[in-house]
């Protein structure tokens, strides 16, 4: 089963944006077991995408297009497949009342550029967008599929998920695939590997690791292709188990879609604790990923974002003599952060940061990247130092994740 | 003058890693004038190799490829390369004296695989590695050229501003191309192309006009080509200023990388002014992306997440008749957020965020992506309500930004 991705559109081919549709659409065509043959970007030209459509039908069962739809982009990708499939143009009054309803909500006058996004070629099968205004488009020929979806990403993993994947699955004879995955969290992926080489040097052929890292998170994913999906499934499970009981519980947090923030969340919810944020550095990073979760505010209570000495002091409480003998970026400092959170804004836990994000700032004793993490709880403190000298970007992104890490460890006591 | 990039890898296909080489690859070529025609991902395999570069010859004069070299991809687009071109391979002693330097400063020992980095076809122009271990190769044909690079980004970097693209420079008579671009923020961009409908339609052939939105900005990117570098500066200047003259300074808050975090930091820095924020829902995205910007603590004080009620009362001095009578998610609330944050954190401004991020929490009154934002100094107050009925993720991440619309133009006094 085979696969052709093409992304229509000039700002991909000028550099202003990178592809990542064509990515994520391709990590899920491989879990189904459709295999990506091609990626293709071409320009905003009927020439050049009848092109690109023709030679891809040539290669691929199936073949997906994102981009170059809707009001402002001239619908040149509809036009153009409607002539390729010789196909004339029908006006869908469900569009319409879906485009009436959006703009309604939004509380948006409905213009007439809008309104030609009703009119779709009639020898396809319209597929609604319940995330934006543009319709895709499902054309078969000779057995073959051909799918033309927006460009915008989380449209078009609306329409993946809510019909492209399954319409796959069902019209061709994909081989089952399974994955598992072990998320693990605070350790790299050199260490991991080291650690669980005896499992990964005992697995048959037909099922792989992958290491999958980023940002202080490393996924490890086992992926097996078989006939029998029970005794594939039995095999899969068992190597999982396997490296979870090595990685378990320090490094291996969770797994398949499991979040650390989520998990935070569950440890939280277990023990009817609550929690606070102290942060420094990263500016409130920490907070939004706590919050990220839908429900957080059962054990969220809030936090401070501390970026300035005087702030520190007013809200988290911080002394004077520490601010001056050791600095913000500090053991001591991060200390009466965590437990100026869990005494002033009263909850059972304090997780505190505070450190250098760069490009400016750092000392020779305390360089760029240099962040202390500290968690308290009414009886302990715990303080940890990273040194991690990357961008800006980097640095608040790591430092907010291993927050959460030691936090974790500190909750479960484990640290 | 037609370019096509060629990346080679199956871990592209798979969706493991995204394809930032094409996009750096293009930006750098449109820059000196070369339009990118396509990007055509394919896997390492000989057959698909040789096709690719086939068809990229017959449409493109610069051919660039990126990966499938090196020691541990069985050199599989050299031996391709190498049959395409009808060439022998060569030993090279300068690459081996690199290698065995390479190989000695990392303290690792020259192994065999390592060696036949060396070989190299004998049609080729041998361009060294200064930075890993695989060297380029440039080939020409019928006044064409093919360049090969590893893929590692940082190596496939420095071959490009070390040697292709000036080569390219040298060798084809490229036309200018000139790039602006509008920023927009807290307007769609089917409102935006209807105000400046009067200059896009006036647009000469060879200027065009882009519209990239995402997540409450729009950038609307002027391109143009031509002869004369003065000329056509001067006409891309001349739209652009029609463009500004009607969407500035409500819509349009910037050019080119100009970002509305750093705006806000200049706006502030000029009225020498502070600020502070009082989040709720965003659970501080909104600081987060304030203090993204190097240098924001000359600004930023800091501010409150303040996810439960009680710690909008003792953070923020919310009334509790103002939580009882109107609820968390209220302009009364909202408006009280923002003053107090003024007050309590002592700045000049504070820019306050309530509302239902969701996917529970939603009521027929307040229904899901209902969010109010509070802009205050110590005389003004504002707010603002907004329906953006999204997934969490979306309506955090456009609340954020549009709080800072609000904060700017509050600053700006054009709200």
């Amino acid at each position: 089963m085979q696969a052709s991705i093409i992304s229509i559109g000039d700002e991909i081919l000028i550099g202003q944006i990178i592809n990542t549709n064509a990515s994520w659409m391709a990590q899920r065509l491989n879990e189904i077991g459709v295999h990506v043959y091609e990626v293709v970007t071409v320009s905003d030209t009927a020439d050049h995408i009848t092109q690109a459509v023709d030679q891809a039908l040539q290669q691929a069962d199936i073949v997906l297009l994102t981009g170059g739809l809707g009001p402002t982009k001239d619908d040149i990708t509809k036009k153009t497949l409607a002539d390729y499939f010789e196909s004339g143009m029908e006006f869908h009054q469900e569009i319409l009342d879906d485009l009436n309803a959006y703009m309604q909500k939004r509380g948006r006058p409905m213009l007439e550029s809008v309104k030609s996004l009703a009119l779709m070629p009639s020898k396809c099968e319209v597929i609604r967008n319940l995330k934006g205004t543009a319709a895709a488009m499902l054309f078969e020929k000779e057995g073959k599929i051909l799918v033309s979806m927006p460009g915008v990403p989380y449209e078009m993993k609306d329409f993946m998920e809510r019909v492209v994947l399954d319409r796959i699955k069902q019209q061709f004879n994909t081989p089952t695939i399974l994955h598992k995955t072990i998320i693990c969290a605070g350790q790299g992926e050199t260490v991991l590997a080291e650690k669980i080489k005896s499992v990964t040097e005992s697995l048959p052929p037909h099922i792989k690791m992958a290491y999958l890292p980023n940002m202080g998170i490393v996924r490890l994913r086992l992926s097996g292709s078989g006939e029998h999906g029970a005794t594939l499934q039995a095999e899969i499970e068992d190597y999982t188990q396997q490296v979870w009981d090595i990685l378990h519980p320090k490094y291996a947090i969770g797994y398949d879609k499991d979040k650390l923030e989520e998990i935070i969340g569950q440890i939280l919810l277990e023990k009817k604790a609550t929690l606070s944020t102290a942060e420094s550095c990263t500016g409130g990073l920490v907070a939004h990923k706590i919050t990220s979760i839908s429900g957080s505010s059962r054990y969220f209570e809030g936090g401070a974002v501390c970026y300035s000495n005087r702030m520190k002091q007013e809200l988290l409480g911080v002394q004077t003599s520490t601010l001056e003998q050791f600095g913000a970026v500090s053991e001591e400092c991060v200390k009466e952060m965590a437990q100026g959170a869990v005494k002033n804004f009263n909850t059972t836990y304090g997780v505190a940061i505070s450190g250098i994000a760069g490009p400016g700032g750092g000392t020779p004793e305390k360089p760029v990247g240099t962040v202390w993490i500290g968690v308290a709880d009414k009886d302990r403190v715990f303080a940890k130092k990273l040194s991690f000298p990357r961008t800006r970007e980097l640095v608040t992104a790591v430092s907010a994740t291993m927050a959460l890490v030691f936090l974790r460890r500190f909750m479960l006591e484990i640290v």
